[in-house]
């Protein structure tokens, strides 16, 4: 049987496919109010954790994504790849549908 | 627990987005009439944030987002992302769905 | 609270955007019948009242608007981005939407 | 209010648009009998009343339209942008919608 | 009143159209049994009457059309406009939609 | 009228299509049992016979087929146009639609 | 009849298509309790087995694939052509659709 431990940390994600750890859900509010967990949605905040090589133009060249390993982006409500590594599920964006970058 | 306290004043959109808070919702009419929270709507001007740093063009020439952070802006009725930071909302658009610009 | 009084006349459209404003609703027949008001349609007739710088093509090149501040212009019975500004109705269009122009 | 009269002559329709008074409907069939009005329908020929500029490609390069006032066209079925003028109806096409063109 | 007689010779398909001529419907099999006039379809094959000039790429260089008049063609099931020339039901299509040629 | 006989060995695609005929439905698996008709279905597997010139791209150069009558290829499961030529039934694809090939 | 028995280690994909054979369903789980078998699912995990040539841009140059046989890679959940060759089902997939590689 194909088991892919250990294989995380050397998920190649192709393209401009940024591989994102969304940030914990979080389950109490800011005066420390727990919440019940389907209250809870997933946070829009996370971590890179890999990117692509980057995406060709129509001419061939190479335009390498700019964001890196470690920075934390905000994230679309909808869309992205749901992967699961590890039991750790993980997402998948284009780079090009991530909204910013937290600095 | 991941919390984005703070980190608001150093949102860098990414691509040619463009965030926008929104004016505050008109409460009362100009004649002076208050109205009932539901009669009100998201007014279709804001003032920009953040931008990003632009949109490359099919030859990967970068072509800088024109609006900058404290421009006035006429906004579409729908589109946008609502995004949350800080317990404020704000809105990211691409540059070329903004309508106009108050001079 | 924010108001864009005076601010009509300092808009300037995004990209290759005309603000027009529509010719008045005909509430009037030729011959001289008054119409009630839910018979009168908006006319598909209106005035620039600005436009934008215009729009850039794939290589980056800037192609600026050729319709100017002024013109008569015959427009699409549908579309067009309706914004309300100082309680005025004017409507924003592509200018590649916009049907013709009167002489 | 804002009239179109002694307008018609002189609508110039924008890029690449062709304005086209379409041949009367026949109400009469070819061996004289008359046809009830709603069983006649609009021809699919009429003849070109104004054209556009042209359309630019995407260098930026223009190309002008190839018909010319008073051409006799073959039209769509269906398509093009009914507009009222002074009471008449005329109708824009595209260049590229129409099918052909009688010599 | 506007009539088409005598003007089918002479219609200019426009662009990279192709005006055909379908096979006549076959009201026949091939062991001679006649078939009754709602099972038989309309044949996938026909003439070429005319064609355009050709198609213009994005650079604006001219593509002539590379099928002519009096070519057999292999027509797709659906598309194509009917148009009707003097009582004869005739079809326009792009060339880019014609299957094939008998040669 | 008009007959196909002796037509198919000369049947030219246009453009990027390529004709196939496919492999024989299997009327008896593999162990030897005979199936009904109705449960055996189209295999996606057939063989080229005819293949057009090949697809010019936006800059007008020609981009010849890569493959060639007598090639063995992997076809889709949908898409197609199926064509009945002297009674036999034939499919035309796009080159770019056909899965694999063969070797 | 046509057999494509010794046809799989020869099958070429047809430009950027990766030939891909998923990995076992796992039907036991990491504690080691077996799972029912409508509760097993396709693993999004794979190796690559054949690779097409690549892609041709808009100007013609050959871009080749990256993946190459022997490839573990992570698919996205839906999408690919379901192919079955010598009763073994394998997955083409277009190259830019797969999410990433492990290396």
């Amino acid at each position: 049987m194909f088991r892919s431990s250990a294989l995380l940390r050397s998920l190649a994600p192709l393209g401009d496919r940024v591989l994102v750890r969304r940030a914990a859900k979080e389950t109490q509010t800011a005066s420390g109010i727990f919440l019940p967990a389907d209250k809870t949605k997933d946070p829009n905040e996370g971590t890179v954790v890999a990117v692509g090589p980057g995406e060709k133009d129509v001419t061939g060249a190479m335009h390498p994504t700019t964001l890196k390993s470690g920075d934390m982006v905000l994230l679309p409500e909808y869309g992205g790849h749901k992967v699961k590594i590890d039991d750790e599920e993980l997402f998948l964006f284009r780079e090009s549908d991530i909204l910013g970058k937290f600095e």
